[in-house]
């Protein structure tokens, strides 16, 4: 036997007691439930990329912040071997592979959704996981793909968020082009672009001015040109307040250019459709401070913030992406995507107490084992109920009946049924309501139904 | 724009095109159902453990064969510093590192099902995986755990297979302590009876003459004792049969030991409970040549294999472990589970061609669109149905009618709304039925009642 190992788990990989854990399964359920009402088929990638495919974008990324935090792998009896895998560190990289790979087999439009864990080397810190669970959607198309689709998916969002009723929260849509376009037209040159839209992503962190005197420093804008996309960039509210200012603003600057106009265009076409939906701005607006950091955006792009929780930052953030896919493969198929950083969210609401913790079970009915002599006419009563879909357990380590009546108050049963000698000769079951305290007797012929009946109170 | 990149997967990694990802989710789903009926609670563990926990067995297990198949982790960017970090082979080890972490605040008995991928670095072969999902429930007992949970597992099992259809199979029950008890009596060492079981455990695979010599040239043992051996791990059949013989044997066999008595007693009383719940021979069987591999089963041993597939070998193996929690706590908690290896299974039944294909779309009704001037009309149709529970997609991709129809045949919709100008006005549907081809009109406020009807059909 060798010396007893203290049993620890990793800092920064979460894992939940029970009870926490059914409670996830049913937000992550919903999810679920809504990506596949809107017809995502379910893809799971694994764990493991080839490096070189994980790291396709590095060279035309500046920011190598991600690339630091991948995770290499390899066989411990090797260790000293080189491998050439390392773990996913999102699921869009590769699901973009995925459909490159396998494109000749897939139908377009491609609508996936992708429910899997990733991993990032992040320093241990509260709310920083070094393995949390994304929830993506996104769809791809075969040369094309209808600006509806950027439309649909905050809807769907919406409807996922709805269903979770985890207090108000709100979707922020702004579009690269438009964006992209206005730094274009303000002096920035155009390999300096993403770097640019990554400065605007900084404003609500580090202040107007800081993102002034950056623009003077690294691009030496003049006042009225740094003017400018502060303006634009502090657009932010209801969808036709802000494409006024948008088409007002066009006017007055006569420089304005093609991409720019696309953009407006773009953003002008998917909020209304948002809003004919019935979204109102309660829960979408129009926010040209989101730029998302990452470089493969190239129109629409989203984030969304919980009212209450400001702090959490966004929530399920995405965007359209017009040539990523183009990393492996020379066909042309854009796609439009948004994820949900589920892990994140949930511990946040979890250790807030602001979720309805579910009970430490999952099943309602308890049945008490009266006299151990007949565990096996116990374990038949419990096949017989879970046969009709009653989940049940069989109380079989305690010795005596108020131990069990203790194990089930604490494990948070609905029901408990008691039977003895007598009802297995008279055919009947004694049933407890654990809630109440009311105890019935049911005929054996009417368990079921009663069981059902009771559950549905 | 770096260099386009091959997309390629890594050998040994399964990855499911959507229709098969579709049937696989289809059986995880069913394993998840049961296993949540029968009271089991979700245990997610991280995908990493630290080294030392992971190796906990080592020194006491002989066959090193699944350590040296361990993935290690460590951050690419400090590629050659050590790190503590290994990618779990198994999800029973995890299971005992958390109950014995977490045991103050769990409930006993703890019974957990948890369905996660391993890794395990193996040699790319047909078969052979080197990311896999396990399916796995155990009970876990504070102090005691009723043999009566032995007998509930194969129960659970049963209820499984039979629920996924694929054909006739059988559960092969054995126990440890009967084997130990009878090497021990045969002239084994006692530190030598886990590699005489493993021995045992290939029987199958080697032959009877092979272990023969085995067990003669490493245990010198005489030919009647060898004979003995061979005789007890060849019964195999229905309870009763093998039950006598056993009893049979212990009369003649006067050495026969405590240990060896408490095995029978044990095999006789489990599978006594399992035959009283209506499992038959077909299903059920009691067979000595199994022993599993793994040192840490100290009583119950299972084994399934499908009748029709006897190469695949074990599909859902498992048993009794009274002391593996031991190897990072000081509290007694005996456990049992049973683990079901659901990549092989489906991917073998699959590659068979002997699992009903899903169809390439989870959704039953596509969306017609007839004037892409009204896609957020249509858009708002998906959303009522979707909201009714019914899946639905819109065709937004494909420019005229016969392509959407096309692509509607392709991905197996099972309805078609078709809508335009007249019937927004008459606030009315087309209906056409994609098997039947039949078509109808149906009013606005009969729509959802009408398509749930015929998707019921």
């Amino acid at each position: 036997m060798t010396a007893m190992i203290r049993p620890r788990s990793i800092s920064g990989m979460q894992e939940l007691l029970p009870t926490e854990q059914i409670t996830f399964n049913h937000y992550k359920d919903i999810v679920r439930k809504h990506f596949e009402l809107t017809g995502a088929v379910p893809l799971n990638t694994s764990a493991f990329e080839l490096r070189e495919v994980l790291m396709a974008k590095e060279e035309s990324n500046n920011t190598s912040s991600i690339e630091k935090q991948v995770y290499g792998v390899h066989r411990i009896a090797n260790e000293h071997n080189e491998t050439n895998f390392a773990l996913r560190f999102d699921l869009t990289v590769p699901m973009a592979r995925f459909v490159a790979q396998h494109a000749s087999k897939l139908i377009f439009p491609f609508r996936r959704y992708q429910i899997q864990p990733v991993w990032r080397g992040e320093r241990a810190q509260a709310g920083r996981y070094r393995e949390f669970i994304q929830c993506d959607i996104d769809v791809i198309g075969d040369q094309t793909l209808n600006l509806i689709n950027d439309a649909e998916l905050p809807i769907i969002i919406d409807g996922i968020f709805k269903d979770m009723n985890i207090g108000p929260f709100q979707i922020h849509m702004s579009n690269r082009k438009l964006l992209g376009g206005l730094l274009l037209g303000a002096g920035i040159p155009a390999n300096s672009i993403t770097n640019a839209l990554r400065l605007i992503d900084k404003i609500a962190k580090v202040g107007q001015d800081e993102i002034r005197k950056q623009f003077f420093q690294l691009y030496r804008l003049k006042d009225n040109q740094i003017d400018l996309i502060i303006t634009y960039t502090s657009l932010r509210g209801p969808v036709d307040e802000v494409i006024d200012k948008l088409l007002t603003l066009v006017e007055q600057n006569h420089k304005a250019n093609e991409t720019y106009k696309v953009g407006i265009k773009e953003l002008t076409t998917v909020s209304e459709i948002v809003y004919s939906l019935g979204l109102t701005s309660k829960t979408f607006i129009l926010d040209l401070s989101v730029a998302r950091g990452l470089s493969y955006y190239t129109g629409t792009v989203y984030e969304t913030t919980l009212t209450n929780h400001p702090a959490l930052g966004s929530i399920c953030s995405g965007g359209r992406y017009d040539n990523l896919v183009g990393l492996y493969s020379n066909r042309k198929l854009p796609g439009v995507g948004m994820s949900i950083g589920l892990t994140r969210l949930i511990s946040h609401l979890m250790h807030k107490g602001l979720l309805q913790q579910a009970k430490p079970s999952i099943e309602p009915v308890l049945i008490i084992v009266f006299n151990h002599s007949y565990l096996g006419r116990y374990l038949s009563i419990a096949n017989r109920l879970r046969q009709a879909g009653i989940a049940t357990e069989i109380a079989t380590e305690q010795t005596n009946i108020s131990q069990q009546f203790k194990y089930a108050n604490r494990k948070g049963f609905r029901l408990a049924i008691i039977a003895g000698e007598k009802e297995f000769i008279n055919g009947t079951w004694q049933l407890k309501d654990m809630t109440t305290r009311k105890q019935i007797v049911v005929n054996n012929s009417k368990l079921v139904e009663t069981i059902n009946k009771m559950l549905a109170c």
